[in-house]
């Protein structure tokens, strides 16, 4: 569209994000043409960038955080001889929400996935190891996805982790909440029947 | 969430944005700090920036453009007779894809809404008149929606632009292509008997 070339390089950023196809970008681009003012623009550009420079990893646990260790790893109250491994800090929010846990936190940074090329190496593997072997921690608890993926990359940790005196467990799979069994799919209607607790 | 506080700015700017509300804006932060490179990242502050800087209003048709007349007002091989009243600049965009039409356009900025307190002053009606005043005008081709706003606007454009050698003239409405009769609403039904076409 000739009429629409000065609105092009904006629309082809708004189309790097997640899900945002052509005509969702265009209408993000006439959004900030047509409604947004001035100082929202501005704003958003200088909160982009800002927030872009100010992002780091968290030396211990490889979360998102602004500071070198982050908020959770440097909390006095978090019980330190437990470490929850997840893929993405994403998880980590999520778990947060539920308030139900108090220890610490490890960040894979992705899972083992070979048809992607993705192996251990590629991943926040070796921190892992080395945080494990400190014999104050007494659990790992294994929070990676009911995938292909999930599964191998926990199979792997299971394995590179073992010691005696650590307990290294994973998260439950099931039926979810406000599920239907009629609409569950297979894989996780097996996992809810292996995974089932006598009443 | 304590932990999210440093994306708290970007996930407000991205929620200024038509139809994203915290859980997208949050995925978009996500991607932002995870994925994108920080060249990536820069083009998009400027393009953002200087797309709103250089954006201007076409002075003769009110669409939005980069110069002072937009590419459509200065193309000489359009029929200057005829003169197609949008709501938008993205109706522009949509009726051009058509190639079906060659003449000029004219967008409004908005409808008539008395609900949303816009009335008649508050959208480039002005501008339309004045044009319309010229006699080598023949055509004005109403392209309201079929909406209470878009009914209102173009009786009342009806009403103000009478003249006895201009045709009026508003865009068919009815089924879709595609459209099931069986999930078409009322109003579209009626519509569509009403300006049904003898074969």
């Amino acid at each position: 569209m000739n009429e629409l070339k000065f609105l092009e390089p904006l629309i082809a950023s708004f189309e790097k994000l997640p899900g945002v196809g052509q005509k969702t970008a265009t209408r993000y681009a006439f959004q900030v043409v047509e409604k947004l003012s001035e100082e929202d623009i501005a704003e958003f550009a200088k909160v982009l960038i800002e927030t872009k420079e100010n992002i780091k990893h968290c030396s211990v646990c490889n979360m998102l955080t602004t500071s070198e260790v982050c908020d959770i790893c440097d909390n006095e109250k978090r019980e330190k001889d437990k470490i929850l491994v997840v893929k993405d800090t994403k998880d980590v929010i999520s778990l947060e929400k539920t308030r139900q846990y108090n220890g610490l936190y490890h960040v894979l940074g992705g899972l083992i996935s070979p048809i992607d090329g993705i192996g251990p190496d590629d991943l926040n593997i070796k921190d892992l190891e080395v945080r494990c072997k400190d014999l104050s921690v007494k659990e790992v608890i294994l929070a990676t996805s009911l995938t292909p993926q999930g599964e191998t990359t926990a199979l792997y940790l299971e394995k590179i982790l073992k010691r005696d005196d650590l307990e290294i467990s994973r998260i439950g799979y099931g039926i979810p909440a406000g599920g239907d069994i009629e609409y569950a799919d297979e894989l996780t209607l097996r996992k809810a029947l292996s995974s089932r607790i006598k009443l």
